[in-house]
């Protein structure tokens, strides 16, 4: 039988999402419990996409099959049963067996939130402290240039090497928190997402910002295809995995 | 010269506010920090209070004598570039040499965060995940009864000796966040808070909610002044020192 698991979990304590041997890692905890529920038989997850260390999953989604037969319910429940107290399964549904978490992904949405206003001890592990001012309407107009079907190249790891760079991006917004005017929260919706591609956004539009790039300059980034045009890697603290939709 | 600081922290991983040997504590950290600035001289801080284990500040308040001078900015900067990262000093002013940080205090706000819907590892030490439905109407009822002046002995640490229990609240309310009304904030402003005193309040309201206590059993647990009659003491982690105010 094949599941798909919708997650959550805070990344400040691992080392990433993809297993790595002797590292703490969300893929690790989730395989060793559920190896755990299915008679000691190695399980395989497959998730939508891979997270950096740091990076936190509001609704990360994963499949996988099990040997045994178990309801969604006593699956979801035993699960959290086992799990550490930073990962937490909010739903557990059976698929078609040829359900694939990754292939089958038809847009991804993620949000970064960063803090303009003085340094805060208590979300510095879930919010970038950026703690000075920011030019908010250049960047509001850069957000619109991202918008659309553009090759990403310049916005990806540099030695990631793909066939394929290009990607659309539905919307690409900026929120103020109406309690407190200096807490942002950026929002990306789009059909895929590289490695690193949405912190290289949020470091590219944090140089707009500060004045060091006008948002006209998105453009010319995109035409060098070259990682150096754009902007630093913004810290992975801010960054969410929000939702992943599929067709 | 006497100096009077605000500042924030996150309480998750200290032993709590007040010094102790080989423990790492938030008076600990700041006295270390101010004694380094001041030629090694020992410094003694006085705060508003204490904080418990795991109870976060927002606005924390503590006075300290220097023998050396420095500005405000001076000290704010240099206190912050050597504090870890989970203490943050927001403002440094410089008082009366008569100004005492507990005894002038006229009144406190206190904070309580609950999330009654699905648990969510992000916020785990932040807000106490109850992660069930309360009666919040009966709740609202019983934070009336709470407001004004009474003997708070059933909701004071069993074993704390005190010469006059009677403390007024000036206002006990209840709000839901607008984006996820299953994130519920109590909030407690009142003339001073005794050891547990909010934690225990928040404990006896999530029984009323429960229905295993009416909101009007305030009363009776008011009378008989017995810690035994209040609920349990709620968790640490949904609590935050808000606001201390001088007159």
């Amino acid at each position: 039988m094949r599941y798909l698991i919708t997650f959550s979990y805070d990344g400040s304590s691992f080392r990433g999402y993809q297993k790595q041997p002797n590292r703490r890692t969300i893929q690790g905890e989730v395989e060793t419990v559920l190896e755990n529920i299915n008679d000691n038989k190695k399980v395989d997850i497959v998730a939508s996409g891979r997270t950096d260390a740091g990076v936190h999953a509001l609704n990360q989604k994963a499949h996988f099959d099990l040997d045994i037969k178990i309801t969604e319910d006593k699956l979801k429940k035993a699960m959290n049963s086992m799990l550490p107290d930073d990962v937490y399964v909010k739903r557990v549904e059976i698929v078609p067996n040829d359900f694939h978490a990754r292939y089958d992904v038809s847009c991804k949405e993620y949000v970064y939130k960063i803090n303009l206003g003085e340094y805060d001890p208590i979300s510095k592990d879930y919010v970038l402290q950026y703690n000075k001012k920011l030019d908010v309407v250049e960047i509001e107009r850069a957000l619109k240039y991202i918008e659309g079907t553009h090759d990403f190249k310049s916005f990806t790891k540099a030695d990631d090497e793909k066939d394929n760079y290009v990607r659309t991006i539905f919307s690409a917004n900026l929120t103020r928190d109406i309690k407190n005017v200096n807490f942002l929260t950026f929002t990306f919706l789009g059909t895929g997402f590289m490695r690193y591609m949405v912190r290289n956004l949020v470091g590219t539009l944090i140089e707009i910002g500060e004045g060091k790039m006008k948002s006209e300059e998105i453009f010319t980034i995109f035409s060098k295809k070259d990682r150096k045009a754009a902007g630093k890697t913004a810290a992975p603290n801010g960054l969410y995995l929000k939702d992943v939709f599929y067709r």
